[in-house]
């Protein structure tokens, strides 16, 4: 259940009580693919690093190990460790994505696993049959999610194709919740708001799946190729039809900026790859910009990552020692550079909820805009 | 100095104090190739494996990041925050092994990089500068480490001319401690035997090496092509001519079953890559034998990698877990395989000295030899 504590502007400060513990928002997830996170960090580094909720993907828990697998061992939370909340995504985004050959039809999508081409079905009911098994605190809804921009007449019919397919969601959900030896028989189904580029389409869509009264939404289908002016316009389009007591999460964004600004526009709940696949090109988000820690002049830099950043890289190690782990190709200096990375984006939230508890968050906001996208 | 506290056979139970800290011996050192050990492990997990020496290459550290710049970064401790002694080898064994191009003479040996193909220079000075640079606790004389077999009259020649630059090693060395701004003033040299596989080439070595009082001895070129039995052979005819007030390390070796061979024939010290290679392909040591994490059988598969071990991978994660993770690729499953190996190696080390202190070595050593190499 969302609990709305404080509004300034459009940005809000909540609370989102879950079975497996409270998320205070607006909150940032840990991408864990595989049941993972990239760099070798594990469930109990994540503490470390100030996470609230871990993020795993439902496609490649499918593939490997493979969700009953990971029933048999318990769900997600057993097998992973990670005792707080965990949303799984609903595999569709990778369907889209990653899939070969994929081929979408009324009942769901057959497509070609990326890893040994084998032929699969997934549609509403599976995807949730997936989610299930894997146990996850919240579960997305199945989805198209198109390349943007897509053709009006394109996205006109899938985005009515995707609201059909939530009411089959919604159906099978409910059905799986009430079986006897469901995992986690509280889980929790957050519907997708989807229309690509479209004002129109965008909130026709919401208007619809507002109606299910779902316990959470998502904006889907945007940081796919379209700017980021145009997703911060779908966001204030959007924010009139969005269930004012439900948590409104931005997928798959973004970079320290989209936060700040999508933060600004109400959302609640965010999730990005970005810390770890940068941290692997040397990338070190700071408050004051972004290090490239691949960078020569590093060779001798003997302060952290970071100046005054208490995460568990900063605590102990240099710049000149991640520079040379980095070159030296040493899984070290990736694990490094992702628990900073995530500690930084973990507290960047943390930051902002205290600005909006004291009432600051515009200023906090103008303070830190330009910095957090300069390059250092 | 090295004290020794208790003898049981010819193995020995001692203490090695240094200016790092104090080694209880017999020990295993925990290898950080390039300053820090494969698989994201940091100094400070070494201390959760029960680490108490770590081992750096001074020929990798030499072309990257460079002896000078970790000189400048405070040496070792400093640049990879171990606190506890450190040893480097004198980069003899990898310009044997590894470099390119190699021309040996008397004055020592030019090579081309293995990274780029630069041509380098290093000889006992050199050597000695390098790893003075390092401030490594104990610094490894230069030394030639022929493969086995070699041709009795090369290794004669070759033995001679390790002599020779081992004396040459000492000089530089003690004008490297006398240096105002040397990082370890206190840095230690040890002598290392050589003569390949012949007993009367080892002994003369021996012999000759022992007269230069150093303050521990290795036998190195072995494990280098012979076989095991050849090893040991080594080890009991080097045994009466090795110095009794000085520690005896075993360079490059080996199987927990070559370790309990080698204490039982009075080595004190030993270092070795496997814990951190074999856990690249999926081999976890445990006390009942070597279990490959590969293997499908683990797949559902909820105990630990070795039951009641108290390895940090061990106290949270499952076989099951750990062979997803191994199969997916994920770092995290070599990260958790590394954090066993070396904490069964250590703790591996801590029974054979208690069993030392019982007196009662040789009943563990018959429990255990055979288990420890079992595939199962
Ligand atoms: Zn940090
Ligand atoms: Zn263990």
């Amino acid at each position: 259940m969302y609990t709305l504590l404080k509004k300034e502007g459009a940005a809000r400060r909540g609370t989102y009580s879950t079975p497996h513990g409270t998320i205070q928002m607006p909150a940032f997830m840990n991408v864990a693919t595989a049941g993972a996170i990239k760099g070798a960090v594990s469930a109990l580094d994540l503490k470390e690093v100030h996470c609230q909720v871990q993020l795993c993907n439902t496609y490649h828990l499918h593939l490997r190990p493979g969700d009953q697998q990971v029933r048999k061992l318990g769900g997600l939370h057993q097998f992973t460790q990670w005792q707080g909340p965990i949303l799984t995504d609903s595999g569709g985004f990778q369907v889209f994505s990653l899939a070969k050959l994929r081929n979408i039809k009324e009942e769901g999508v057959t497509f070609a696993s990326h890893i040994d081409g084998h032929k699969i079905f997934m549609g509403p009911e599976e995807s949730m049959q997936i989610q299930s098994h894997l146990g996850s605190t919240i579960a997305m809804a199945f989805d198209e999610c198109m390349q943007n921009p897509a053709e009006y007449d394109y996205a006109k019919h899938s985005v009515a194709r995707t609201t059909r397919w939530l009411y089959r969601c919604k159906t099978e959900m409910n059905r799986l919740n009430a079986l006897p030896n469901t995992i986690n028989p509280q889980q929790l189904l957050w519907g997708i708001n989807q229309g690509s580029v479209y004002d129109d389409l965008r909130i026709e869509h919401m208007k619809q799946i507002a109606e299910l009264d779902l316990p959470g939404y998502a904006i889907g289908g945007l940081a796919v190729g379209e700017s980021a002016d145009v997703m911060y316009h779908i966001l204030e389009v959007l924010n009139p039809y969005l269930p004012k007591d439900k948590p409104r999460y931005l997928m798959g964004v973004g970079t320290p900026a989209n936060i700040l600004e999508g933060v600004r526009r109400g959302v609640d709940i965010f999730d990005c790859v970005m810390p770890t696949r940068n941290a692997r090109h040397g990338h070190a988000f700071t408050t004051e910009g972004i290090r490239n820690l691949m960078n020569a002049k590093y060779e001798l830099d003997e302060h952290p990552l970071e100046d005054g950043c208490q995460c568990p890289a900063c605590q102990h190690f240099t710049r000149a020692y991640i520079h040379h782990l980095l070159k030296a190709g040493e899984m070290l200096g990736m694990r490094l550079m992702v628990l900073h990375n995530l500690y930084f984006y973990n507290t960047l939230l943390e930051k902002i909820r205290t600005a909006l508890d004291n009432g600051c968050f515009e200023q906090f906001y103008r303070e830190n805009i330009e910095a957090v996208s300069t390059r250092i």
